[in-house]
């Protein structure tokens, strides 16, 4: 719930919390679950997104998200835009004709894979996630879209860990986010 | 898009791809990615949902979706509705004290799990997914619910596949389904 005086950013921020030491030892997570779990925290997040894209890309086609927590937020958005949303999966998800990139892992690889049918040429998209940690993901799918020949817009994020670097990594595409730690 | 003369359930229907053999040879994969792609066909899709729950179960206090595609649709109508979205993934996801249940697969377990904090005793819930197949994924969801002390009022899906017969192993749950192959 919100309360009357704080902002819609405040209200988003007090539904995240911070476990350590998950998913390993000396890992901070944010967990973005209890912006799911209000209703006025989870329309806080649309709004602001919702904000910034009619603000800074009106002229957007698609909403692409990532495999898993990106489609939490992903198709809201893209229903609020009234456009379309297309799904970044792990590899081995999608039926038909796939692209795939893959990308490394702390320890090993991991791919995504998107429908070839999914983003024609030339069409501009945003990609969305839940969280920027190192990149890698989302890194990978600008890969894919660019293989796809879209027109990348921009990344966006709920949260940036800051002190991952991942801004660097995706450049020169832009990331917003909605708050930074 | 939809055609002035179509009905909702119609335009739906019209956005769900059928691919042989995918993932693996014998089986029909339906593939609800043109229903994301097509902001009519996601609007009428939730219009659907909604008119359900309003009709049927205007008590619901929230909304669990399942990891992954439950996570495509499940915040959309939460949002309709005006209550949160608790999400149910698949183990190791969720940081905090969970609870989890495992299930059988056609090859080996799976598990599934939900933070504690996720649901309260007594606390109304729906279960969506995009499909219904076998049933094995929402069963085990309906038992974390279960374990919660949580008031089962259905389960919804976009597509139950008759033939698996995931109805039976959900029963005494109701599960609605807009599409049925």
């Amino acid at each position: 719930m919100a309360t009357s005086s704080e902002s819609k950013l405040q209200l988003v921020h007090r539904h995240v919390r911070a476990f350590p030491d998950f998913p390993k030892k000396g890992i901070l997570f944010r967990d973005i679950c209890p912006i799911l779990k209000d209703p006025a925290a989870l329309t806080a997040v649309t709004d602001l997104f919702e904000e910034h894209v009619r603000k800074n890309h009106p002229q957007v086609d698609l909403i692409v998200g990532l495999d898993a927590r990106g489609f939490l937020f992903g198709p809201l958005l893209a229903q609020r835009l009234g456009v379309g949303f297309v799904l970044v999966r792990k590899i081995g998800k999608l039926p038909g004709s796939t692209v795939s990139v893959a990308y490394d892992l702390e320890y090993g690889k991991a791919e995504v894979e998107v429908q070839e049918d999914g983003v024609a040429p030339g069409q501009k998209v945003l990609l969305i996630d839940d969280l920027l940690a190192t990149g890698g993901t989302l890194y990978a799918a600008c890969e894919l879209m660019k293989k796809q020949q879209a027109d990348i817009l921009g990344c966006m994020v709920v949260i940036e860990l800051k002190e991952l670097n991942g801004i660097d990594k995706l450049k020169p595409h832009q990331v917003f986010s909605l708050l930074q730690y």
